[in-house]
């Protein structure tokens, strides 16, 4: 194990992901801070390269790749928003790329990868074991594996979009971010720790997969079967060793909110905010809502800045309707 | 009817909307600009305030009130955004606001404007005539009724949107707005010849409604029956006498869209941008993918620096549902 990333790291991710990675948006509701009573900023990673946070992580590691490295290529394993990433980056950096992924993911996902010029590998989700695959054909081809989140590149790279935040609004009191295998949670939580030390930072998990909550509480990484949530980018088993030990360390709690608070969160993106957010990306804003509902009577969260990571917006559109729709 | 608006309006304009009207952001999107061959800046008006461009104009016509006029305050006739628009701009600067709506409007309109705490008067679309009530009550009580479009200040207003949008990516070679009564496109058209004088500029109506087109074609403007399209924010019945003049003199050329179209592009904005878009906010997109697809072999929009205006966001959550879904 490397030692744990910093927040010199993510200066130089900065750096590196400078006229790449897109510098998002941040964007404010007035009728948000009206109805929770704080003043909310949300860093919309949506609008982010492959529609995702991801991009920034998966760059940064391929870019600190040495000329060896270059020329065999990235691999990855992922049915999400990390395969894309992985293939962009591969492609604007001019090196191959090969993607690990399920043969029964959905065609829209396998067609966008494809789309970055990245050879795709299928596999059996019942009979085969993708991380043996990809470590066996990382073997063979020479090629580096980039994991989705426990990697100090990847975290230094996602650390980038608080970076940014908060040298748009300045320190913010809270900060809200997603929480799967913890390379978004503790990237941002290395960022917040160096630009505003008072912050508190939440992760956010889905209810049904609450592993992080349970590690931190058990003190060390627990284990949990695949959770059932329309969150698929947070429907991770565990945390990693990386991001486990900078959450345990600078993360204030984590947070859980049910499937019926993204749909709730993501409907008001759309009507209120005009943003199309996927489910995971919801986590952050349920979570803030449910805060300043819960502490409502003591209006504790009247005037508080609070930073929300708008994670990503990658759904599927008749999926997306549908939950539109059920509204 | 006083003389036609100027640049040096819009930059006052612009003055008065400071710190009142968001600068929206202007996004890119790579996969555009991949399968289109044109280099697009999109000017994201869906993210200001109340949802559309239409609170600047609202706004700029509100902030040049006299003491006498802020007293009794702004009256407006619209059942959609210019509603909300002239709602808010009047809270904001805390003067009384009266809309007068159609009593069969959309339950979530009525609620939006009320939420900006202005009266509204309802009357009876079959029975009633809008204008002479809204001249009437404005007579009664001595407040200044604000025209949708036609209206020096109402241009000069919207003409900020591309004022904003070419300050931060200099001159552009086309510009594409959509266009119902006028006022956006006439503003941009006076933005666009001040700061990229060999800029094209192109308003964009729905097929069924062209009687911009129809106006320029014959030298006068052309009265039409109201149109049936999904861009109800361009089902006006004709131009009006300052938004003509501007138009007539200062616009390349005028073109349309089928709602098939507009519909194809709410879908790539969605999924491809993350954005929700209002059937008339896709007018300008929906014109200029239809431009390049017709100059494919000559690939005349290769390089070509376009600035696409998206001007709303405000749609029923449940039609915009089975729009997408329909795709």
């Amino acid at each position: 194990m490397r030692s744990l990333p910093t927040y010199q790291d993510i200066l130089a991710a900065a750096y590196r992901l400078e006229g790449h990675a897109h510098r998002t948006p941040v964007l404010r509701s007035a009728t948000a801070d009206a109805r929770w009573g704080a003043q909310f900023f949300f860093k919309c990673e949506n609008f982010q390269r492959t529609g995702a946070f991801k991009f920034r992580g998966a760059f940064n590691a391929l870019a600190k790749f040495d000329a060896a490295q270059r020329s065999a290529g990235a691999i990855a394993f992922s049915s999400g928003n990390h395969a894309q990433a992985v293939a962009l980056a591969a492609r604007l950096l001019a090196m191959p790329a090969l993607i690990v992924m399920p043969q029964d993911a959905p065609a829209a996902k396998l067609a966008a990868t494809r789309g970055y010029d990245a050879e795709v590998v299928l596999y059996d989700r019942f009979t085969e074991d993708r991380v043996a695959l990809a470590q066996r054909l990382a073997a063979e081809r020479g090629m580096t594996l980039i994991p989705p989140y426990d990697h100090p590149d990847v975290i230094a790279g996602q650390g980038t979009a608080v970076k940014e935040l908060m040298e748009e609004t300045g320190p913010l009191d809270r900060l809200y971010v997603c929480l799967g295998g913890g390379g978004l949670t503790s990237g941002s939580a290395l960022a917040a720790r160096a630009l505003a030390p008072q912050c508190q930072v939440y992760g956010v998990e889905p209810e049904a997969g609450n592993d992080g909550q349970q590690s931190l509480r058990a003190g060390h990484i627990v284990h949990i079967a695949t959770p059932k949530t329309i969150a698929d980018g947070a429907q991770t088993q565990h945390l990693g060793a990386y991001t486990f030990a900078i959450i345990q360390r600078d993360v204030t709690g984590i947070l859980t909110v049910s499937d019926a608070q993204l749909i709730e969160a993501m409907r008001f993106f759309a009507e209120r905010m005009k943003m199309v957010v996927e489910p995971t990306g919801c986590l952050a804003f349920a979570a803030a809502c449910a805060a300043s509902e819960a502490s409502e009577a003591e209006r504790a969260m009247q005037g508080v800045r609070v930073g929300v990571i708008v994670s990503g917006g990658n759904v599927d559109m008749a999926r997306y309707a549908e939950l539109l729709a059920a509204c």
